[in-house]
């Protein structure tokens, strides 16, 4: 997609063919500029600051940390420090976890030598993998855009409610729930994109911003708004990302999903996730089960954004005595789940639907090196 | 209640006996100051700009504005002009056109040398009997948190979400939602309120530190959470204010409110609103007849805290080219409402609960002076 004009992935290979360059997300949308990394302890970093986020896009940044790291020393020792590092910076999403394991069962085989030049090989054909992920789930999810287009109840644009950011910047490219919507854009569907704020880290600029230089019309509210934007009939569907989803469909992704799913099923409207294949975690059935990340309480208790003088600041919003609590993610049962959407298709929120879609990883209920 | 431990009141007549102090609410609550008003022009901006904000201290500060006019000018003129200005000001909340017509409906029969007089009896009044409305909330309130600390399947303390600013900043003293909480921590229940921060004005910063002066254990967290707050188990009862509730008991409040009753059904907590009798507008039977305040773009946009160094700043936090929509307030269905809490008791959210405590009012259903 465009980022300033100019096709851009959110992470890349530098020139000299071994760093890698991601752009800096804690400073958009208002400052773009990429930052390189050249240690599995500054990929690692990145992710833990949120500098790269995105279950998707933290995935392939942990994959290129662990090739960073085969290039400094590809011992055993280092390969295993690596993956418990990248592994303990976020615990929610699946990706992470699915990738650094991807990486770890490619390299323990091999003779140190052959180590970095095939992790960066893997690191590549992951970040390819998830443009091809994120080019099919805005195919198969394109389908339910254009249909909700031709049965919605009042002439065009139809209107989409997003949370948090599943677009480009939260994976290599295209994105998972914004990928339907570039490519019904694309191809000419008037449309329009309700984006919600998505406090605290205020993710729906991110999205905004996407939508922006994409040309796709937007408004940005605030999250307190989705259940009177449903409730007065002002949303045709509803579509997020997820960082992590069980065998059975209970979706979890950002905080405040779960109030924008429920909402919409009080209001009757459908509600739909764009899962890629690695954000499922095969080992979990039901919602309790996910760890829920607790982030640093100044993620809300501050704000930081563009100054009257054109430069960065942060300003305290909460009164200085108040304990503050940070739950980064929630789970959606599956029964608020209308359907999900894959690269492989579209498929019910339910332990048949996505056994229906993965009939090789349905079947494994324990947790195994490879299925992460 | 206290403020800097000193018991404070949100409106007061100043010293001079004539003009008219309000806490400026739009620097709380990093800065705590009086400003004075002596226009009804002056009262018109405050409660525009949300200097003076809630449906109730609205409704005072209205009625003060009066007093201002009819001290400057006692003439039908002037008093119809001053009630103008002050009901186009803010659409949504009830009390407002309420003070207005109870203060015209007053004065209009009166010899112009009488009203001024008259004008600030009756402000003073209405302040009181609003601090004696939210009293008796918070007493009758307070038997639901005591039955629900009781009934609750795990140790104290009780934990009550909340949201928006329903106390006693909202109010002329103690608050609506916040009354019953008030009274049962002077009682020694223990309980911890879960506080959302209510974007995209912040107004739960002002109930944290409400809360905060009176010590009353709280934590502040994103308007997102609420339902992973619930839906966890986190929450025993959910309990907020209303800008205007229709006769039906569908209750209009602050922009997200609907999301969390939703959530709340979904999890089988009780949602309670409470309303005192000037919020009601009898002329309304269902939740699509109230007018929802749009406000300007920059409330969303742009952010206003606390800089590193004291000062207050704001900045901009949404993409310069992305529109923004800001909705003020939403409507709760009255099947989300488990009940009502007025000063006359508690009913169920229905028209018939709503007659039960209110009967000479129930039976009028066109608008009058009287009813507003």
């Amino acid at each position: 997609v465009l980022a300033g004009g100019v096709p851009t992935r959110s992470i890349r290979t530098a020139e000299d063919g071994w760093a890698v360059e991601v752009i800096d997300q804690t400073r958009l949308p208002h400052v773009v500029c990429f930052v390189r990394l050249e240690t599995p302890e500054e990929a690692a970093d990145a992710i833990r600051r949120m500098q790269v986020r995105g279950a998707p896009l933290i995935g392939t940044t942990a994959a290129y940390a662990v090739a960073l790291a085969m290039r400094r020393d590809p011992g055993d020792a280092c390969l295993d420090a690596t993956a418990s590092l990248l592994v303990a910076t976020r615990p929610t999403g699946a990706n992470l976890r699915w990738a650094v394991d991807e990486m770890k069962s490619l390299l323990e085989p091999l003779s140190p030598e052959l180590r970095a030049k095939e992790a960066y090989r893997r690191a590549v054909a992951i970040a390819d993998e998830d443009v091809e992920i994120c080019r099919r789930i805005g195919e198969h999810g394109a389908g339910l855009l254009r249909a909700a287009a031709e049965s919605a109840p009042h002439p065009s644009p139809l209107n989409v409610l997003t949370h948090c950011n599943a677009g480009w910047l939260a994976t290599v490219d295209w994105g998972t729930a914004l990928a339907p919507i570039y490519r019904v854009h694309k191809d000419g569907l008037a449309l329009h994109v309700w984006v919600s704020e998505t406090r605290p880290r205020n993710q729906g600029a991110l999205t905004a911003w996407e939508l922006g230089q994409q040309g796709v019309p937007h408004t940005v509210v605030p999250d307190n708004a989705a259940g009177h934007l449903l409730r007065t009939g002002r949303v045709d569907l509803v579509i997020t990302g997820t960082d992590r989803t069980t065998a059975a469909g209970d979706v979890c992704n950002k905080i405040g999903t779960y109030l924008k799913a429920v909402a919409a099923r009080d209001s009757g409207i459908p509600f739909y996730a764009a899962v890629p294949g690695p954000s499922i975690d095969w080992t979990l059935h039901g919602p309790d089960g996910v760890p829920i990340e607790e982030r640093a309480a100044e993620e809300v208790a501050e704000v930081r954004g563009l100054s009257r003088d054109g430069s960065l600041e942060t300003v305290r919003i909460a009164p200085a005595g108040s304990a503050v609590a940070n739950f980064a993610f929630d789970v959606t049962p599956a029964r608020l789940v209308t359907a999900i959407i894959t690269e492989r298709g579209i498929c019910d929120a339910s332990p048949k639907g996505l056994a229906s879609l993965y009939p090789e990883r349905a079947g494994k209920r324990i947790r195994t090196p490879e299925t992460g």
